[in-house]
């Protein structure tokens, strides 16, 4: 048996209508409301999310709803400078992967001295631990907010900006399914598509534990029943809990295990094109399987036996990507932007993103990805 | 789905010589080892292990050897007190269940203003976080590393003292296999059964989640399987390993779904008549099984499929009698010492503990409870 490491700090309240014992777990925890800053995008507030969670707060809250989906550098700096001037005793981030990132950056950012282009990319530069942070995810797919990571994006240098500091991970996340009623169907494809993708990367990482297992190979199960039921019908309560409940395993493993060749693929389409990051890891999923092929033949097969999908790696890959057919996952590299005259730069910017390579089963030649790329074009 | 809780924060490292590896984890955690406190029985010296820690941590290290198993109030307000002259920023603890509860207990009396006794028996009562504590087990059994528990024994009061706080849960979990190869065929047997009663317990909780669940289940398949091969060889560390996994696993099933009617006797059982924690438990495991019964069926016969059985509950209990039997663990109470005119006390002092029953699928009455004795003698 390898080594295994684990480490979760964040303190889970999951289940319907928790949200409004945000006041309570809060104080159990003994953390000061008396300066709250809510951090969020404009729908969290007008789904009344936000009204929701100000009732259960007795100190002085503000509400800082500038944040917009795949966040810049430049947004987060923005939301860093605004907050600063409200000097807050606990951040509580509302929606879905990217307010929580964002605040998470904000968190450790209003107790670290330093630039915030000196932490990107940089595991662990943070010295000091951020400002608590509470999440309150609103879609089922990031799973940011029992995860050591945040992603933006840096349009200047055509990348993702990654960040990775045990201190990223909230005090509190407060996981109700009702807050994910609101999603349409688009959205909990992409989201819980993005779910998915943590889960099965996370089961074939060469990182992958005992405990990492658990809760990838319980999120894959779950997925496979649960996302086409959310998808079919918003309204599904009880699918959509257990789909919260896939999203927050998935980032569990992924905070173990690491995540894989498929998130590094879709964060250059996702910079390149403006895809939807969960859209861009769906776009991808299947293809980076094939070209693990018999590398992780054990892990392919299980994957399919946990989604209900029979026989060897080439019908679960077959299957899975009959399944992310249904779910309105375009099937072609085209029909998300990719051209052919763009593969040389897209082929480049994947080989510079050599810190995931540690995890993958397979590792890739620049050859491998520029095949990849024209085999699904 | 009920609402899920789920809170473990300590950083597990775990795996063959992971203990070469203890001054580098305390290190990348940020913490302090410029005076270090080592809290211990007499064997972690003898055995070596406590010269390996003290070859790994470059600071000032004093070794308070002077915990006895099943350790009472009194041995942890002397350790508490040798350990306050030193005031450490470190404390280290490496043993089994009963060192690791009491420099838990040690860590929070140093930070938090108060007797002891006003600790015991309240849930949450300590306000501030303890000395940062390292837990390096040596037995397979407790999972102690991994919980919000540490259980003393008051002699006076003739009872268990048990503490219960989120401030007890060690900051690093060092679980090195091959520090188990050490324990006797009788040992192996007495914490494994412990390992396996927390799973047992944490399965069948009214409190169990789908998180628990997962590593309850787990550790049940895991100790199926190789607690027979470590008890009939010390020295199989692939059994070694997944043991200890096992007992990590059963302590954090622990940690969010509580233990159970188990425990409550075995905890009567022990301060009556001094018998081991973990040979306690398993006396009591498939006679509490038995008086749920029907009331967790499905949980039984579960874990039958888990442990290899087949069969109804009836089945499976009469296949773990053998299981625990063939591990010599003793089959009537008689054994253990219990007497027929015992059984009144033993009732009254059972009874007391109301604090676990909200965790229990059937709530036995004084009778119940008296024909269990009667009928196990």
């Amino acid at each position: 048996m390898r080594t295994i490491k684990h480490f979760m700090p964040t303190k889970v309240v999951f289940g319907r209508k928790t949200i409004h014992r945000i006041g309570e777990e809060i104080e159990s925890l003994g953390l000061s409301t008396e300066k709250v800053a809510v951090i969020c995008g404009k729908s969290a507030v007008s789904n009344g999310y936000v009204e929701i969670i100000k009732k259960h707060i007795n100190g002085k809250v503000e509400v800082f709803d500038i944040v917009e989906p795949e966040p810049t550098v430049e947004v987060a700096l923005r939301v860093i400078e605004e907050v600063k001037k409200f000097s807050p005793e606990l951040l509580i981030a509302v929606g879905g992967g990217s307010p929580l990132d964002v605040a998470k950056v904000v968190s450790v950012m209003l107790t670290n001295e330093g630039e915030l282009s000196e932490f990107i990319g940089v595991p662990e530069a943070f010295k000091k631990p951020g400002v608590p942070l509470v999440a309150v995810p609103t879609t089922s797919g990031s799973g940011s907010e029992v995860t050591p990571y945040a992603v933006l994006t840096d349009r200047r240098r055509f990348k993702k900006a990654p960040l990775i500091s045990r201190y990223l991970y909230p005090v509190l996340a407060i996981d109700d399914p009702e807050l994910t009623v609101t999603m349409s169907p688009i959205v909990t494809t992409n989201t819980g598509v993005d779910a998915l993708t943590h889960a099965v990367e996370a089961f074939v990482s060469k990182r992958a534990t005992e405990i990492s297992k658990l809760y990838s190979g319980k999120a894959i199960e779950l997925i496979g029943r649960f996302l086409p039921r959310s998808y079919g019908n918003p309204r599904d309560i009880e699918a959509r809990e257990n789909m919260m409940l896939a999203s927050l395993l998935g980032g569990m493993a992924i905070a173990d295990a690491g995540a894989g060749l498929v998130h590094t693929m879709a964060h250059v389409l996702g910079v390149m094109y403006r895809v939807p990051h969960g859209l861009a890891n769906g776009v991808f999923l299947v293809p980076v399987l094939e070209f693990y092929g018999l590398s992780a033949k054990e892990e392919i097969e299980e994957i399919g036996r946990l989604m209900g999908f029979e026989g060897d790696v080439y019908r679960v890959l077959e299957k899975l990507r009959e399944f992310l057919s249904f779910l309105g996952i375009p099937k072609s590299l085209k029909e998300v932007g990719l051209t052919e005259s763009d593969i040389p730069d897209f082929v480049n910017l994947v080989m510079e993103k050599k810190f995931l390579m540690g995890n993958l089963p397979r590792i890739p030649t620049e050859r491998d990805v520029r095949e990849m790329l024209k085999k699904n074009l």
